[in-house]
């Protein structure tokens, strides 16, 4: 029996009670009972930075008659981050770490009435970091993304932030299962081994997807021959089955699925030709139960700044949208790390894999004994928390380790923690150290920058790498949220007022970043309105994705991956890469992307943006596809001016399974129109067209340089 | 008390008893007792090779008198590679694995005479693999090298390769001791835990070099506050301290050093200026107690064909040389792995640095759960027994696995168990799980080869590696070597006969090497006499080697190690890129390399071999200095074309401490002279003096083009 507690919280320096949500994050509750103002409003975040360093408690009454042969446990899936749990004032468990759970036995301890309280140590900060910079994240396991990053407000919170209560168990009890599925090389059987305890007999049913028995046991082990695999989105069907263990008198139930998940070499990819020659890249190209796989998708961040308050609701309507999006992989970046279970048990649902990060970021961790100690208490846990997930892809140890500005290596002793503990948990998973590794690339950020050579279009034509793992462009948030989280009157023309820079307009990467003025300025001339500042920066931001994401498709197979930065955000920014708004509002970028990685599409690949008349368009046509089958199909090319539409191509083309066909290149001069927009439409014979809606001028003067001034 | 015993040997498939050596290789006993012509002679290797699959037998007879209290061990310090220990027939005990020493308690199974005898399985061979290739080696912990290489003869050895004795203990006995020490991060203090088992208290007492007790307890740590530290050759004193372990009726000794090793990130590595942007290079710089120093030295193969006859004599005659040639490093290539304890401690000594690789070579070692089993057995011991030593710098998954003759991967489960093992047995040394890792490399190993783009000088210069670890610059051996290697009627003109293709002349690595006649005739025309080519081609070694090692040293501190291919060789070989002949013999190019890794020298940078009258010769000056201290010095550097000598410059110079000074560039038009060879002398101040041989022709014809057969 389970028996949720009401609890209350205080903040020790004052000893005013208040009520407490679990799960939840404390300060929450802290801001709703001392009435803060919105969160999301101008910089009201910084009603929390007084509260960084306070200590916090949480208190329930236990009153429970006890039964013969019943036990009592206080149970936690995790609390952040560091505390005691005490019983009628005695200290019961002491541990640092959020994602470790805890079971207390209380039976023997529990009065009539007693109080069960959780202390809650202040945020760790690393002596001597620089004051409320992410580099006081550095020497602990706290995910560092609440220290503050571009996109998310310095926020720490802390508290019980996952489910707790209350747990009375006889000796019928069944813990919670895992089921650890695995396939032979030949993925013609598969096995299940399951994990839980149980003093009394249990019997194990495995039921098909069609409600079918197809095993049933009394030990721990299944085989399940010629099983039906888990493929991700795009390539076949998610398929689960389900698992049933059961006694007389309790019973738990779960899912798995069979898959085989493997790196393999990127196609193109060998030594050096020349001596003195170094090693190949490293192989990252997901191999799915014998097929090779694009990865297409985006990088997960927290949907929430109080994560404690994220639900499966929440999760689920971000991930049907990834789902809907022809996504097939999230990476989970290390700054905010592990999710909430529920949100695994969807992406087995929806065909989603998960790159999976520990909780290292843009930090050099530098493994002291004490900080070894809890990432192997915590990591161990979360390596068998999530293996028997189909959807869990691989590990990875952080975000951008391997760079100056963090400054570990390959002999970094937490990433070789890291390495061993995957190693001995869940050795058929591949781990990388980190992202970007050799051949793999991040960024760039922008839709131009000198950084990445101009325009975003030419950046990643110019690339050769193995997969792009992050790159973005940002865009102004819709005018609706800028309205909540802009006051009125700084709305336009836009200021370096605290309420743009709170919500990341200026000075989050850079002086100009995200919002990115100076790149507006030198398309469109000087804003006139909000509303055209809105419209051109989506505008970029979606074709920009576009141009990218396809780009990275016609390099398939050398590149084997592609996800942007970032999928979604924990607040609403002012301006941001994220193609989803916060809370689940899809961005016009969002159904670009969504356009570009349909399974088969026609695309053209275009140079840049700006475009004038007099110039020799050109653009090369391809087909491309990741459905597991040939695909063919015809397509129509036309150029629409204003209202004038001219036709400059048909062709036919074939794709073999998995891959792409490079077509014919269109090469057009563009005439006289007046209109500032050209469009080039491809129309395919299944009734589905590609768009590119590029910027078009009809006077032949030269574009007016503007300094960059962004980073 | 230690007994030696008497064995015989037998091969199972004969039955003939014959004395066997212990250590030793039951091959080369079976060998001697059969009369097989000398192994080093022509192709008599090929004598070996219908035994490869044979079943062998050690046998030896105990008898003793047991004494109250005492137990009888047999122990064996390794078997090669796959046995079974039986007594009077009963099976004691059965492994895999060439290192692991194996202890047996025989007391109580002893009779008054009894058998101890050894059998010997058949050499692991992959099934399907090639036969008679090295690929049969992929299967098994096996170090490779006896399967053949493009310069060690197949053939497959095996048996009691190691110690073996029979050893009488009682309770005062104390097991081999191990002594782990390490030095705090400041340097200030060392602590020593010591490792052994006694069922008696004992003393340990710690003597520093003058042989005064600094430390004394009775437990198993001792601490030594600001301990001397030991460092490698060039850069100080390789400190040891000696331990006494003992009660009253046993003792033991051994010794420690204190020192601290770490990877720091090579100077001028950093990320890509661009995006997208892929990780930094792996830190390769060996920082030794707080100094950054570059690594001399050179790829370390087995001294001998049959290893179980190799001594410590051995192993000095070789070390000596590498000490007296200003070497602080060698690497213990993968395909011939880890020596016999005296080599360590010979290392620890002479302040050799050793970079020690696992039996990995050349291979995709696909970690079957068999071959990860053993992995595990033989690493964690060698982990366990050679930690110990100061001399050890850092561990390494072995030879060339990152590169398309290999195979292997990041992600290949035989690699992360290794790192895995060293970070738990070893973690404060680095462990890389090939070479060549990012930034470093391999190659070339000729003196003129398409592959590298012309010559060895050209190819370092216009390399940027962090590390070149492997290059080399064949020679033909001596002539006493090749008189009694090859037939005297063979001699000259060299043809492709057996003895010089077993001896590697010809299709070691292509069809042309180790010999390069192509190479000599394109420098020097066709060659006249056997003694013409041994001139010529040791000639173009020691050029070739001073080039490369000088200029990687020029190239420090990015480049941060120069290891050539390779320092010994097994047996005499015709060709080879070794600069000692078997068994220790220095060839002209390891003179050539001592002076190069002088700690001081003034060097000059050329840009290639052959000049001719009129040309204007170029070198560009340099004072290196490896001096843990700032040097001065002042150096002339004449041109001596035959009888004439022109004094072409006088420069003073100073650098600092372990690090260049470039000065300037020479250029002078080479004058007519009635000579092949000009030579640029540097005479430093200091009475050393710098010379460069090359080639000169007086006319001004062009070279007549010669097409390179070489890969």
């Amino acid at each position: 029996m389970i028996f949720k507690q009401t609890w209350k919280g205080k903040n020790c320096s004052e000893g005013i009670y208040f009520p407490a949500s679990v799960p939840g994050n404390i300060q929450a509750d802290y801001a709703r009972a001392h009435g803060f103002a919105d969160l999301q409003f101008a910089d009201n975040y910084k009603q929390f930075l007084p509260l960084e360093d306070d200590h916090w408690e949480y208190e329930t009454t236990l009153a429970f008659t006890k039964s013969e042969g019943e036990r009592v446990f206080f149970v936690s899936h995790g609390i952040d981050y560091k505390y005691d749990i005490l019983l009628d004032g005695a200290l019961l468990y002491s541990y640092e770490g959020i994602y470790r759970p805890v079971e207390l036995d209380l039976t023997d301890k529990l009065k009539s009435e007693s109080l069960l309280s959780v202390h809650i140590y202040p945020h760790p900060k690393r002596a001597g970091a620089p004051v409320g910079t992410r580099d006081e994240a550095d020497a602990s396991c706290k995910p560092p993304v609440c220290y503050g990053w571009d996109w998310n407000p310095r926020l720490l919170i802390s508290g019980m932030w996952q489910d707790a209560y209350i747990e009375t168990r006889d000796d019928s009890y069944i813990s919670v299962p895992k089921a650890l599925a695995t396939l032979n090389d030949e993925m013609t059987e598969g096995s299940v081994k399951f994990d839980f305890d149980c003093a009394k007999a249990c019997e194990i049913s495995l039921y098909d997807a069609d409600g079918n028995c197809v095993s049933r046991t009394n030990g721990r082990e299944m085989t399940v021959p010629s099983p039906n695999l888990w493929w991700c989105n795009g390539q076949g069907e998610a398929y689960l089955y389900r698992y049933e263990i059961k006694n007389a008198h309790f019973s738990r139930e779960g899912h798995i699925g069979f898959k085989r998940l493997r790196f393999l070499r990127n196609e193109g990819e060998t030594d050096p030709r020349e001596f003195p020659k170094s090693r190949y890249t490293p192989a990252f190209t997901i191999e799915l139960n014998g097929r090779k796989i694009l990865g297409k998708g985006s990088n997960w961040v927290n949907p929430e700044v109080f994560w404690g308050e994220i639900d499966e609701a929440r999760y689920n309507e971000l991930l049907t949208l990834a789902r809907d999006a022809n996504m097939n992989i999230l990476r989970l970046w290390g700054g905010a790390s592990v999710c909430k279970d529920s949100f695994y048990d969807l992406c087995d649902k929806y065909g989603i894999l998960v790159w999976q990060e520990f909780m290292l970021a843009c930090n050099n961790y530098l493994g002291t004994p004490e900080y070894l100690a809890t990432l192997e208490s915590e990591a161990s846990y979360i390596i068998k928390n999530l293996r028997s997930h189909p959807s869990l892809a691989f590990w990875c140890g952080g975000n951008e380790l391997f760079n100056s500005w963090s400054g570990m290596d390959d002999q970094s002793l937490p990433l070789r923690l890291l390495n061993k503990l995957c190693y001995e948990l869940d050795p058929t998973r591949p781990f990388i150290p980190t992202s970007p590794i050799m051949g793999v690339a991040h960024g760039c950020y922008l839709f131009y920058s000198h950084m990445q050579g101009g325009e975003v279009f030419a950046e990643f034509q110019n690339a050769n790498n193995t997969a792009y793992t992050e790159f973005g462009v940002p865009s102004v948030a819709s005018l609706e949220s800028l309205k909540r989280i802009i006051p009125e009157d700084e709305l336009f023309p836009i200021e370096r007022t605290p309420a743009w820079v709170a919500h990341h307009a200026f000075d989050a990467w850079g002086a100009q970043n995200w919002l990115c003025l100076d790149v507006l300025r030198s398309y469109f001339g000087e804003p006139k309105s909000i509303e055209d500042i809105v419209e051109n920066s989506s505008w970029l931001q979606s074709e920009g994705y576009k141009g990218a994401f396809e780009e990275m498709r016609r390099q398939w197979p050398h590149c084997s991956m592609m996800l942007n930065w970032c999928y979604n955000e924990p607040w609403i920014t002012a301006a941001n890469n994220s193609i989803i708004e916060y809370p689940a509002k899809p961005k016009k970028a969002y159904f670009a992307i969504k356009d570009a990685m349909r399974e088969t599409i026609f695309s053209a690949r275009i140079k840049k943006f700006s475009w004038r008349e007099g110039e020799m368009l050109e653009a090369e046509i391809w087909l491309l596809n990741d459905r597991p089958e040939v695909v063919k199909g015809k397509v129509k090319i036309s150029l629409c001016l204003g209202d004038s539409v001219t036709e400059l191509l048909e062709w036919s083309a074939e794709a073999a399974a998995n891959r792409n066909t490079a077509g014919p290149t269109v090469r057009f001069i563009l005439p006289h129109a007046d209109t500032d927009r050209l469009t080039l439409l491809l129309e395919a014979d299944d009734g589905r067209s590609s768009s590119y809606c590029f910027h078009y001028r009809p006077a032949p003067a030269p574009i007016k340089k503007v300094k960059m001034l962004n980073m």
